[in-house]
């Protein structure tokens, strides 16, 4: 079976998943909708399919699934829409910034049976797969600590900064769904410090750079997530985890792996620069996921429950911010 | 401009090339022949190309280059009815096994002027190519010495050691070639060990498993390189250059590079199993290059005279192992 | 000028210090006391020096330092008691476990103007010392975020457990040190969470055995802490810090440094399984410093200020643990 | 049983020497001699020991074992004279340069049946020793290639350059032991080429910088040898041993391993630049294996004959260079 494809957004990760969808097999990309006619087209011309409204897409016999890219405060309206007619949606993160939102969301797709899947993408790298298949097969038995550092190579734009929600939402959410992928355990717990040590337009805009959060389970296990907003040698993006038996870590990525040595040491050069070549084999398996859980009828995930429950994190973590404590999940999450 | 292209030959190496052109905005695949119906059809099917057979190929008007993935006793003549044919031409190395033929074959092309690339691709690997960048830039100063490592995971089958020309023509000829690429000076002396320590299979058939060459040039500079037919690890591809103020090591790569740490040691996982998805970037900017010398009226590269030359050190390291002696590449290629 | 010693305490670390003496040209080992006759009779032997009494050593003239190796709860005694003699005093961590006999202590310290230097060893690791240098000569810029992994190979025995005054101030408190050498600024907030994954008999007696921290400085920077009782693999000490220009780590070290590929895959030895092997560089480099000290009538560092701070960050991390809280550095230290 | 031991040479190595034996132990500096008696004077203060003549060390009493640490064209007299007093004897490298010499040298030694170690101290370095110890145990199997990197920081003084031998009777003989302790197997051809890339000086001096020696055992196992006189980024040490089960290798050691991470790169410092720091822990456990051998009536290893085996393939070297052949070991030996 040959799974058909609209993509509703055609912006940068918009053509991140076209070229995905362009590369599977099992799958062909039939239309592309964006408010910008030229994005839409560049697109279409690209990986030759139609360019159509969403309101055709919605209607169209020929649409299996839809990829949702559009602006954040549309993928809540968007999901509901689509599970409405019966297709199956892959939609970007987050589902929504406000947590009732999300839930008011998820409860329509529960209703319709539709098959939804969420874009956190990590999961799907195939070194931090590996780290969780390594778990999974037992090699350092039960799982106790988690560290993950995370840091962007630059600040975004402060167009970006002014709606992403925060940094917790934005960035630290990818190490919120990591965190709960590799610790076999949901956090109770979260306590977050964040600062403006980057730049202090960020602070201005009310949001932050650097941030350091704290998760711990009911049985005591912990995680550790180190964010920032600027990395000069890259996209620094590690895992490691601890459990009794032994530890496992997935280091950082680099284009090119040389090394030069000379009198001043021994030099090799940064990490990619850009989380899409840093995650272009993420992506391709993350949409093989998704194509394969419509065809096979399996369930998807990351699930939109995967979604509400790492922005649940996101927002008791800026409740600790706020309040200096350690904040349990479950005064934000009933 | 488009270039267009078609493929002679849909074995292993020919699909490589297959998914490089289709991959690649510049260019189309649109024919494929194989003496194998079976063969030429899956590739025509999965890229949406047409089977031909190869004379209707040659006559062709919607045919700008071909890439030659033939078994090698039919590549010279190939070259040249292409060539002839005012085809561009890719060929999968070597142009011919014996040296006489390939200079027969290589008058053809300067007569035609037809654009003739040979597959080295070990050229276009990205670590490769930025340790060549790195000495063009003069980061190690005046090179002096490089040691290549070249082992397969193990050994090909018995039918492919009976017509591959033996080790140093199938295998080590992508060393002499890198030598060539590294050491910015022609090898003139050539001295060759080989043994039979693998699969004394390999010995009965005449061939041998385990070579160890060191090349010279005239100013002295040194190259030895390493190989073997068997590494239980995985796929050991790595290089190293010694200059006058520093050196310059590509490493190995891994498809998944976790480290398991336990009271064992720390573990990482084995390289890459196989030469296709080692080198799939490789192949790709192999092809690239390809289609932008015929776009842009470059000369390509490696040339003609390239598989000449590298041809020439095997000739050169068999007299060798024959005599047990140092051997000038100006005795086998006048 | 050669610096004449006495030892006080005979123990495993005692030893340490002896050893770091005697292979000091500045420093002459004059006399050993302890408790135990047979310890001490151990050190005199193989160092070729007197067993004392500690009243004798107290007045003897031929001492001008003492290495105070004695039970925790003796320290604060003793420092007070050689300050007074005259004598200049190497302390190991910590004074005491109680803040105000610390500050008492150091009442004595200041009054009587001797050199005292406090045992936190790290700080001289060759390595660790180059982080800090490095960051000294600005290769990063300011200091942003810092990060220190520092796990046991396994847990001590209950006894140890039973006096350590809690894993915050046995084994974190080095980090704490860590923290404010390499953060260029006082924690001014301090988190922490603690659980008992690695043995229940810990808990039994009180204590936790996994545990992560995180400090805040005024200014907004940062550092998380990961501890842990147990570490398969070997002595777990490791090192980040990022700041606006850059990144510094130190990697762990092990004795052995090979690595066997096989088809299982890429496997390096463990790291060092004991503190001892792990720090000996570090043991001789801080003897050097304090004797340096005396000789050129430096002030010692880490001083007892030192020792004093980082029993407060304790302090302070383990009401956060009780509260729930970011607890101030200002509430447990006026 | 302690034993004593009198120090012949107080030069550069005769001082590492010294420091090996006075922190062993088991054993006992008693004298020194040198043709420079502040030199002798130097050691006697530092290590309590005391000045002699090598006639008074002859017919000493209290003296079990010398170290011959004088230049090269003493060693031969000197082992016969030790021999034929009854001690022990540690010989630097080499015995002598002439292998007729060296014959008859070992003829004496064995008629008196003396001890004799000569110091290839690379036998000894934990992690090639570890190399050794896992060929042992059957980790990779049958060896069956070997390559080792060795190149010294920079070229030593033309006065050392004059009387060493040259190239391969001073550098390269430490590989061609370290290729008989891994190969498990007498190589019995050798090839080399050399030249001079350094320095024009060396070749002035009739003596050569750069080197690569290939070695083939009667059944096929193959050694590689690279050297240089120069490499800027410090003491370039490395071993790989492949196996039919896999490989071993052992990296290059640097004494700080930091790594400083910006826009430019991931940096390392240099390694070692001194052949002192970076064996310091081999020249101890040398010492100690002497030191084991007389106590305990071991044989001593690396013996008088694998000094002359590695002369002889420095010999077979230097007739290959001459002859531009591969030259069987048989014809150097008989």
């Amino acid at each position: 079976m040959t799974v058909k494809f609209a993509l509703l957004g055609a912006g940068r990760i918009g053509k991140v998943h076209a070229r995905a969808i362009s590369g599977n097999a099992d799958a062909k990309l039939v239309a592309v909708a964006d408010a910008f006619a030229e994005a839409a087209q560049a697109i279409a011309v690209t990986y030759g399919c139609a360019v159509r409204t969403i309101d055709e897409i919605e209607t169209a016999n020929d649409i299996d699934a839809v990829v949702v890219c559009t602006p954040t405060d549309t993928h809540a309206d968007l999901i509901e829409r689509f599970a409405r007619a019966g297709k199956a949606v892959f939609c970007e993160k987050p589902i929504d910034l406000d947590l009732g939102r999300v839930k008011a969301c998820l409860k329509v797709v529960e209703e319709t049976g539709t098959t939804l899947m969420v874009g956190f993408n990590r999961r799907f790298d195939p070194h931090f797969s590996a780290v969780r298949a390594a778990i999974d097969e037992g090699s350092i038995g039960k799982v106790e600590m988690v560290q993950i550092t995370s840091r962007d190579p630059g600040p975004p734009p402060a167009t970006y900064i002014k709606s992403s929600g925060g940094i917790l939402r934005d960035m630290t959410i990818h190490d919120f769904d990591m965190a709960r992928f590799l610790l076999g355990e949901e956090p109770d717990t979260v306590f977050a410090t964040a600062s403006v040590l980057v730049d202090p337009e960020i602070g201005e805009l009310g949001d932050h750079d650097s941030v350091s959060v704290v998760l711990a389970t009911a049985s005591g296990k912990q995680c550790a997530i180190s964010n920032s907003r600027r990395a000069t040698y890259g996209y620094d993006q590690r895992i490691e985890v601890l459990g009794e038996k032994g530890a496992i870590s997935a280091e950082n990525q680099r284009p090119v792996s040389i090394e030069i040595a000379t009198g001043e040491g021994f030099t090799r050069p940064p990490l990619h620069d850009f989380f899409m070549t840093r995650y272009t084999e993420a992506y391709a398996a993350e949409m093989a996921a998704f194509i394969e859980a419509i065809g096979g009828g399996k369930t998807a995930s990351p699930s939109g429950d995967d979604g509400l429950k790492a922005l649940a994190l996101a927002d008791a973590a800026y409740r600790s911010l706020k309040e200096g404590r350690a904040v349990k999940v479950s005064e934000v999450l009933a």
